[in-house]
Order: structure tokens, then sequence, then C-alpha cells
């Protein structure tokens, strides 16, 4: 039996195939790994779950996304392992296994893009694709101490990725330092068409500050003050619109009606044994109501249009990516599940709006890393990752 | 998404790849499926674990066992799902899901070789490849009302197939029909070197039937009687040595060992997520001492010795192949788990002594299938495989 190595368990353990890259480029001498969402060809597209991963076949061709970082000189070293079927936000994956938290290793990765982040905080590979639809690239990176992003909704290809919700999914990536996720950017993003000004109008949404604990809120207060001393004095203001629950519940019932249109064929047909959680969202997004979605269409246009509004061309949030540090690896299904769902009231801002965030690794708490994220206009995507390299640099 | 027609769950639904076949041969007209723990080239090989289906990789090359039914005409249809590993008699795969007993849908339709017996008993193929390590052909072939042979030890190439326990793994097959389960023998196991003679000397191991609870034993009286119709009275003989629980302890031991020997390097590398049952027994068998083995080992010659004294050249057991019907789909683990604990105590003789062993679909009780077993001297295959068709015709 072929036995290759796997520290971390990043990687789902595909049998090396060739796949060639530039030998010059902006990003020569990188490494990096993608998310097993996204088709690299010679291998499998597994998604996280064993039966998907039997109907993949080894596929053809490879994603644009992945041959644009090619072609520009990275290598490719293999496939992550993602929470089963990107439904999950924790990266436990019942058959697969938990990569390893490299930067609090007795405490979850996060997910879905769990294997990336994985791989790049345990040096395995400079930087990594993942997927983000509800939180799946900001809070694996806020978790292992990276720098992330989701970009605005669809300015990086998606082509040749598995579905989760496609209104909200997105292609973002995990890097260690700033200047590598300056390079990728570059190439993945490009410039800005409209750029943010400088300086920017920074802004500190106090009802998402008002949703931490305030032990979190302390340990966070230092990199509030590294951002405001990098970019100016934050103005308060307010990120809901409504209430936050008006939000999550709209996330939740949009996102859940089209996880369902894309993966309840699949689900009924083959009946695959799904890991805790997964099933019981799964379920609940099935029955999630017309009325429901009508509703939640209208409410996220008006979110979309409120945040706009607060935004303007030169506003950034400066926010809390997440609730807190990682849970434990120990911590039960019930209690991941109550993470989740605070952690969905902070991350539907840029899922609902499709605006840009981007998460920096300023903080940590009990020994574990934690993140603190701009949010910005849509199109301004290289601009956050500009904003956050003067950040750290600061 | 390419989505496969999957019924009864029978089929690990890989891509169909082309697998060529004789146009005439004594198998021509027949389709037959195997069990995932065999090579064939085109499909990976995955063990109904996940992490081992991402290792597989395609095979390029096909097991001689395959190759020889390929070669006789039979048509190739799939790769069907097999216990986790093939550690399990139940068929309940925590990752891939149950296949569909055809003989009792509401129950378990036993394992390792599950969906084998499925795609037989659901007449989605004629007949079907399983191995058999410590019930895995007969308990499936039992619960789901087929004919099933597990073959003298080392009969059967096992090349190209994943081993679970080499000292006791053997590759055997499911037909629904007598006439089948004749066609297929003359192709995989030729002439016997020594045949039975007719009439054989039948014996019923009274301490095996002992071991039944009264209502089954009632409901296999009709089927011993038509034994005893087509081929003679059977003889009241004791099958043990020293005491069933010896033999058990004898062939788990050596069962575990060698199961830790070939999968312990794979899980202690991946640390794969292992279905419930299936976790413990590997933990279970991490820690066989090597005491327990020599001592297993001794048991083990010992009985081998006794059951050839028994049997002689021309001895045939008559006896129940497991302790009662398939437990029902709803069973839980602990109910699961003492089942399988009676149900070795039957199926260890084979397996400690190497012998030959063909189920016959000839009872039920409660509307699902129970079978009767023959068990014959090492090499009488072909030999019990025309009795099962003899008695099957009378």
């Amino acid at each position: 039996m072929h036995l290759p190595d796997n520290p971390a368990h990043a990687f789902v353990p595909y049998p090396a195939a060739p796949v060639a890259h530039a030998v010059s480029g902006p990003l020569a001498g990188l490494t990096f790994a993608v998310k097993d969402l996204i088709d690299v060809a010679g291998y499998p597209t597994g998604g996280g779950n064993p039966l998907l991963l039997a109907v993949s076949g080894v596929k053809t061709s490879t994603a644009p996304t992945v041959q644009t970082l090619l072609d520009a000189g990275a290598r490719f070293v293999g496939k992550t392992h993602t929470d089963e079927l990107a439904f999950s936000m924790n990266g436990k994956n019942a058959h697969f296994g938990t990569p390893v938290n490299g930067g609090a290793p007795e405490r979850i990765p996060g997910g879905s893009s769990s294997g990336s982040a994985a791989a790049v905080s345990n040096r395995l590979c400079d930087f990594a694709l993942g997927t983000d639809t509800g939180g799946s690239v900001r809070a694996p990176a806020s978790h292992c101490g990276l720098f992330g992003i989701r970009p605005t909704h669809g300015r990086v290809s998606l082509e040749r990725c598995l579905d989760l919700a496609p209104s909200f999914d997105t292609c973002g990536f995990f890097t260690r330092d700033a200047p590598t996720f300056g390079r990728v950017a570059d190439v993945l993003l490009g410039a800005d068409a409209a750029p943010l000004p400088a300086p920017v109008r920074l802004l500190r949404p106090v009802d998402v500050w008002n949703l931490l604990a305030r032990e979190v809120a302390g340990a966070l207060s230092p990199a509030l003050a590294r951002v405001e001393a990098a970019l100016g004095k934050a103005q308060p203001c307010d990120a809901a619109l409504e209430s936050f629950d008006a939000m999550y519940w709209g996330f939740r019932h949009l996102q859940g009606r089209e996880a369902w249109m894309v993966d309840g064929p699949f689900i009924e047909r083959f009946a695959p044994p799904l890991g805790p959680g997964v099933a019981e969202r799964f379920a609940w997004a099935r029955q999630v109501t017309d009325e429901q979605v009508t509703s939640a269409a209208h409410f996220c246009d008006r979110y979309r249009g409120h945040l706009a509004d607060l935004l303007g061309r030169d506003g950034v949030l400066v926010m809390p990516t997440m609730p807190d540090v990682a849970p434990l690896l120990a911590a039960d299904e019930s209690e991941l599940e109550a993470y989740r769902n605070a952690a969905i009231r902070m991350l539907c801002i840029a899922g609902l709006s499709g605006f840009p965030q981007v998460t920096v690794p300023l903080s940590s708490r009990l020994g574990a890393p934690l993140g603190i994220s701009l949010l910005g206009p849509a199109g301004a995507d290289r601009s956050l990752v500009a904003l956050a390299g003067k950040i750290a640099a600061g």
C-alpha cells in the first residue's frame, strides 16, 4: 500500500500527479495547496464526503484560478481537507479527520477550508486556496493565525469548483505573512477598478464589537489600536440592519435553500452518511420555505444597500473576525454549534453584502490566535490587502 | 456532477471504466460485481474507508481472480460496498452507507461483503465476489438469502486484494441459484483434487446446533431434513475443541493481531476516523499480546488437526450458518456486537481450520432468510458446491 507522509493531516492523501507550473513569474518560488472542492487535473475532487470522492473520478481539467497561480510560477503541492460538502465551520470532518491547527494544536482549525489553513499554518506550503461561503476562509484564518481574504463575490473565479451556495460562494486564500498576501493578491485580484483612497474612513461598528465577551474585546483592543495607528482613528457606527438576528436568519435561509438545491439531489440519491452537525444542517436546509427565502432575499437586497451607503467608496469597517479563539478539539457538538451560531452574526455582514473582508493575525488569547478584520466596499479587495500589509508592517 | 443510478446502495458510485471480457466462455451471459477490496483496472480500491480510497488512486491492473471471470465471458458491472477495512460483519459502513438486503430490506445485509450480497439479492447482477475472513461471505449470504462459499484457505487467489488477516482471508462468491453457483465454481475452483465420495458421511455437530435459540433451531429443522433427504441421515458429533470460548478467543486473537499488522501502520499514520465498532475492534486488536498469539496459534493447529480427524476424506458437517436471521437496521451497536460475538462461535470453525464452507438459502424466520451450511475437508470446495446443488434441486 502507498502511504504518503501527511504531517498535520492537512492534505487528502491522493497519489501525487504531475502538475506543471511556469518556471518564472510573480509567484516563482512559492508553493501552494488547494482546497479539495476545486479541480486540479490528475486528482479527484472529494468535497470532504466519501461518496462524492467515489463519484468524482480523476479530473482532467484544472480550475482557472489554480491555473492562474501555476502560470504565475507557483508550485502546487497538494489538495487539502475540507469540511464535509463545505457545510461546517469547525474543520472536524467525520470521515477524513481533523487537520491540525498550526497556531493552536489543541484547538480546532476552523473550516470549512480546514486543510488549507492547516497546510499554511504548519508551514507545509506558502499559501493555499480556500472557499468562503459563510466564513470558511475567515474563520480558519483567525483560528490558525493567518492572513485570509474573502474577496468580493464573483471577483475570483469558482469555475470547476464544487458549489455550496452559489450566491455566497467565494474563492479566497491564506498566507502566513503580509508580503506573500500581497503577491498572491496581485496575481488573483489584480488592481482594483476603484482603489480605496488614502486615508480611508475607518469605521468601528459598535454593535459588532458589543457582540464580544469582555475578555475577547480586551484581547482585541491592542489590535484595534494598531489598526488605528496605521489607518487613522475609527469612527463609531452601526453595521447591523434591524438586528443581528434578522441578518442571521436572512443569511441562513438563503444559504440553506441554495445548499439544498446544490446538494439535495446528491443526498437524496445516495443517502450518504453525513457527519454530526452537517446532517442536521442539511435536514434543516431541506425544509426552508419559499416564504422564508423570499423574505430573506428582500432583506439581503436591503442589507447590501445599507452597507453600501454606510461605506460609500472610502469606508472600511474594523471589526472582530470571530467571536473568540478556536474552540478546543474536545468541545462537543452542541458547543461547536453554539459557537458557529455566534460567529455567523459577524461573518454574515460580508456574506449578505458580497463585500470583501480580510482578516489579519494581530491578536491572541489563551495562547491561541485571534484575527481582526477589515471589511470594505465591493471591489476594494486589493486595497484591503494593501491596508493589511500596512498594518502588519506598522 | 455525475450522478449514476445506485439502486439498493450496492455499488460504490465510481465513474464507469471499460472492462473487457471474453465474448464467449462458460460464464458468457452472466454479470458480476466485485467487492471494493479487490483491484479492477480503471477503478480505485477503497476498502470502505475514505482515506484508503483517497490513497488508492486508480488501479492499472486487475486481480487475477477477476480476470479469470472476465476471461470466462462474465461481464463486470461494478464495485460493491464493503464494511470499513472489512473489519465488521454487519454491513453498516459509517462513511458509505448500508447496502439494502434484497431478502429482508428492513434488516442489515450482513458484511463485510455487504454490497456484493446486496447486488445479487436485489438482482442487479448474477453473481458477485466477496471475501471471507471471519464470515464476510457466509454472514451476508445467510442474511440475504443467497448461496455463498468460503473456499479452502488459499484456493482462490487474493492477489491484488486488500488484506484483513492473511492467514484467514479467502475469496468467495454469492449467487441467487444453484446452477449459477455451480458455473462460477467450475471457473474459480475447477475440479477438486480429491472429490468427496458419494454418499458423503453427513455429520450433525450437536454442540453447534445447541448454540441456537430454540425458535431458530425450529426454523432450520425443515432445512436439515431436506439436507438429510438429499445426502443421507446425519450422525451426531461434536465440532468444538475444548469449548467454543476457546475457539472464539483463538480466532479473535490471531485475526486481531494480523489485522493490526496489516492496517495498524495506515491507522497510526493517518488516524482515519473509523466507524462505530470498527474503531473499537482495531483498538482491541492493537493490544493483543504475543502470549495470546502464541497460545492461539497452538490452539489453531490443534483445531485443524481435530477437524481433519473428524471429517476424514468423506465427512461433511451440516450446521447453521449464523445464529439467527439478520438483525434489524434499527439495532444498536451493542446488539450488533453481541450478535457478532455469537456468530463468531459458529463461523470460526471454518476460519480456524481453513476448511471450505458453503451456505444454502433453505430457511426463513420472521420473513427473513436463514442459511444452512455444509462444511467439508480441505480441498472439497467444488464437491460442496455440487452437494448444495443437489440439495437445492431435491
